[in-house]
């Protein structure tokens, strides 16, 4: 087969490739990082390249204009390379996100008493250890065994060791001259009665210090606790934008991309690389080596834990949606990469199914709703909701795939919730001019999700748009008027704006969004419904994740999100898959608890439920098409008229 | 630091060093491969090279004469570069030796009826699995589970998997359409309840054949038996030197050149490389493929285990000669670098101390002696003697340092049992003429083993040698004159050898062999009074290993190496050691059997004994100083007077 070079400007990286190569294959090979949002399908035109020299066969030019084209951009991900190529790689908008801030942070605590021997797994123990002589050769670990068992109580007769440990054992006893400590893990939620496993064998007393970490890996965010294991407390946290994110923004787009070629690897090496890096900071901040770690908890999605594995994720995308595993074996942090201790265990907590993960169940074990006699509803709200319902006695699930909308994509002027991003926006009755609020006191450069809920929920009060989404053209303001896609209203105009054009919202985004809604809302229904209870008997509304963080309750009922209940039984709940993991981590007990809640909970697959498509047409409307499901909502509407 | 260049001919290697390299690790990190019998110790004069060009400071000379010093000739291992260099490396005597043609032709058998369900740890199951539905998305993981416990009672709710083989069950199970092998480790010897562990997942039915491998690493040999699971039997057998030799010949030599910079890693990949070597034979012959190999036990002495697991030996070595662990737990194949199916177990047998290890343990429970009600002793001899006595219901080890003399080294015209050697000596009582029998029908070039014990029996019973080892130089034969070190007794003249030199027996050759036999005299005495047993209540005598299996028991008696018994208690094992691997391999109550022989058995350290060096004075005649022990011996002297 043919082979060419390509060479990549402004840094000239060159690599030589075969005939039929696609420039992103190309560019990935070649060093050169190229942000791919939908995962290399060719839907977002964000990975646009300028062929400047060469031949190239074009597959697709979605997104590209004519004109574009005469000036040489094509996809990348969907360009073959047919001859020596030169592509110059345009300036892309640079990623500045905003870091949700509570988890920087971090007052966590532990909701029991942490009593080291007793929730701890991971243990030092110091000992001074008769050297062997003629009259007593017995062997190192024999003689360690021993003296645990004697000096400690340890059942260390059936202890296990790694072979990288045991390699290290003999020159440790000796360079320490048989004064040692060793680090035992005592057991594992796959193994609870044992045998205990040799971690590590330091010199001297090193007993005043055991770290672990709690992690989770966010589609969006991975955040990082580093827990002192002898007190429990989190020490620090440190957290960052998954760099998994220039390979597809959501869960579908980074499947794709990890069943193509190398994708999974990649992927699997972006997220390690990026809690690796976390890792660092915490080491360095707090004066500690990687190495002295010596546990870890992971909660994530399904797709992340899968990709954080390296498990082939394909199967969770198609129909019937199912995971290698729901409840991952223990794993040692060598196997991966991650840079703690290398015989460290690594431990991913059980999720329910390919779109009820470890996050949801880690979850609902910090929110405690599993203990209460009283129900709850816990919602975790991002690309797909994830929904759950119960008490003490029973737990069902289901995930609503509530697509981007809420995360700012689908949406002409949606963004993420960085600097720029409007948050928040007040519509007057009788002007219908709108004021709002930008994250990071900059000019606006679009609308997030939380914006986007509140600009909803005021156009609809204010009577800008009706029950069903349609603007009303006949108001008499400037604000309202005609565009491409049918009627819009302008939230700000250019002039008042950071790109120096109008941030406008359209009828194509409010059907969107107003699709989202239904979908999530549809799913409390349906929940409720199988379990034969009333919405309105729920005594819990917990609300998880970073984006319910920043969601307005009142506004979010008044679209008909959120179910319109008492509002002291709603709670934010900020980021519950981290402390679930930090549970998981600080305690047995909590570990186990997270273990059962996965095998007991029920998952309800929506898309076999032939009631969900009725409910979701009844909740395509604002707030819902039976109002009276919406009574404070009903009154403020009446207040208004 | 200055840096030099050493260039090696004659195949002219370049490598840029450091002043003050040695010319060996110049040669290593060069690729050119030295002969180091001794290790690098300077003792042997094998790694002799020519300085052709440059500066070199020489720490030792030895075995170097004045007019070699003028040619330029250096010891590798003694020599430090100084200055570029140029190197000729002479061409080494070829090493052609020769296998013990008994493992070549293994017509091995087990001692019982092999029951696939009742012995086997390693097992195979085919599946018909029920797809994935909406209706019911069970994991890949728990669906497999379930089915194994369903369509074959496998308790498979705590199975567990390595990270490699979940990350195949996906793929697998869909390419194969949901009809596919599940490979299952039911029990190691470290956790006879399981958990059952899932070590590959094939496509389709492939329970139609099932392989594993027993392997004995000797520190000479290695062996490896290949196994059908499914019947129990050996199909296969290959044998070849382990390539460590050229890094020393004996376990001290080894034990220092593993102490040496990357001695410890470079000796690892020399075994594992041997037994790789093997396998590729094996899977050749047999046309498998080396990853349909899914077990293997290993036997060897605790040196081999330790330079194969790669876990530091030094310590075996230096008193109080103690190793890491004496009872290695399982690995994994690709921990090792062992070229079967990388998530396979390997499983090194256990051993009692650093000089009685696995090879003994396997060897004493494949000869069933720790069955019998009577007493038995086995023997292993080599440059250690290695000594079990016992019955069913006590066993007591020691290891007697025989030094090298019986595999030729130490003695002038001493070889190793190859083509070339002298294995069978006659010398005629009046004409003191000597007849003898050459391995390979070629002309001689020295003696071996068995040829020195014959020798020194014909030359002790026809009167040319006495008791005491001295040669009578008043006897009127030409072949009896004075050496350089002493009288000695010429085997063959020059003009009947293949080297033109005489092959000779001398005074230093002579006592060098007394202390060797009187050692494991010794050890015989020393085992038996600590029991308090007679040495002629034994019953049986088992000679173990492949020196013994050329070793004539007459000679041996004459010269008071092995004990005057009744000769139909002497019986010839061969290679017991590779055939306690198989039995491991074969069954767990075999392995059972090794791993609780090893725990009761006690060891004695002769060092620490005081009885031991009386007893080896004694042993210092031929056959001892108390003739009466030796009454077939007395008769046959008496009968010649």
């Amino acid at each position: 087969m043919a082979s060419y070079k390509v060479s990549f400007k402004p840094h000239d990286q060159e690599v030589e490739v075969h005939d039929g190569t696609l420039i992103s294959q190309a560019a990935s090979e070649a060093g050169v990082d190229l942000n791919m949002p939908c995962g290399g399908q060719g839907r977002c035109g964000r990975c646009a390249v300028i062929v400047e020299q060469g031949e190239v066969q074009r597959r697709s030019v979605a997104r590209l204009s004519d004109q574009a084209l005469d000036e040489g951009y094509a996809l990348a991900c969907q360009t073959v390379v047919k001859g020596d190529l030169v592509v110059s790689i345009p300036a892309q908008e640079k990623i500045e996100r905003r870091l949700p801030t509570a988890q920087r942070a971090a007052k966590v605590e532990l909701p029991f008493a942490y009593d080291l021997a007793k929730h701890q797994s991971v243990r030092k123990f110091f000992l001074e250890i008769e050297p062997p002589s003629l009259a007593d050769n017995t062997d190192d670990l024999a003689r360690l065994r021993r003296d645990l068992q004697a000096q400690h109580g340890v059942d260390a007769q059936r202890m296990t060791a790694d072979l990288a440990t045991l390699r290290r054992l003999g020159p440790v006893l000796r360079e320490a001259q048989w004064k040692v400590t060793a680090v035992l893990e005592m057991d594992t939620w796959a193994s609870p009665d044992g045998p205990p496993r040799l971690v590590d064998i330091l010199p001297g007393d090193q007993t005043g210090s055991l770290w672990g970490v709690a992690v989770d890996i966010g589609t969006t965010s991975n955040v990082v606790y580093l827990v002192d294991l002898l007190t429990g407390k989190v020490v620090d946290t440190a957290s960052e934008y998954n760099r998994q994110i220039s390979r597809g923004e959501d869960v579908i787009s980074r499947i794709i991309y990890a069943s193509k070629g190398d994708g999974l690897r990649e992927l699997q090496g972006l997220v390690v690389g990026t809690i690796n890096g976390l890792l660092g900071q915490l080491a360095e901040r707090n004066q500690i080596t990687a190495g002295e770690i010596y546990k870890m908890t992971v909660a994530g999605n399904s797709t992340m834990i899968h990709l954080f594995m390296a498990l082939p994720p394909e199967p969770i995308r198609l129909e019937p949606y199912v995971t290698v595993t729901n409840q991952p074996p223990p794993v040692r942090a060598a196997e991966l990469g991650v840079a703690i201790n290398p015989s460290a265990s690594i431990d991913c907590l059980p999720g329910v199914g390919s779109y009820v993960g470890a996050d949801i169940t880690a979850g609902v074990c910090s929110s405690n709703m599993c203990e209460s006699a009283e129900v709850s509803l816990f919602i975790d709200i991002g690309t797909n909701g994830e929904i759950v319902l119960g008490d003490c006695d029973w737990l069902i699930s289901c995930a609503c795939s509530a697509g981007p909308a809420f995360e700012g994509s689908g949406v002409q002027d949606g963004m993420r919730a960085t600097a720029g991003a409007i948050e928040e926006v007040w519509i007057d009755d009788n002007t219908f001019e709108a004021t709002y609020r930008v994250i990071g006191d900059e000019l606006p450069r679009g609308i997030c999700g939380s914006g986007l809920i509140s600009l909803l929920a005021e156009l609809f009060i204010s009577g800008v748009m009706d029950k069903a989404g349609n603007i009303n053209i006949g108001l008499d303001t400037p604000r309202i008027r005609e565009g491409a896609h049918g009627p819009e209203y302008v939230v700000v105009p250019a002039e008042e704006t950071a790109t120096g054009r109008d941030i406008v919202i359209n009828k194509v985004d409010i059907d969107n969004l107003l699709r989202a809604k239904a979908a999530v809302y549809a799913g409390f229904s349906v929940l409720a419904r199988s379990v034969g209870i009333d919405l309105s008997t729920v005594q819990h509304i917990l609300i998880a994740g970073a984006f319910g963080q920043y969601l307005d309750v009142e506004n979010a009922i008044q679209i008909g999100l959120l179910p319109d209940l008492p509002r002291d039984r709603f709670k934010f709940l900020g980021n519950t898959s981290i402390r679930g993991a930090y549970m998981a981590l600080a305690s047995r007990e909590s570990r186990k608890g997270i273990a059962e809640l996965a095998r007991r909970m029920t998952y309800l697959e929506l898309s076999a439920d032939n009631t969900f498509h009725d409910e979701w047409m009844s909740a395509l409307f604002f707030p819902h098409t039976h109002i009276t499901e919406f009574p404070s909502v009903m009154e403020l509407l009446k207040s208004k008229e």
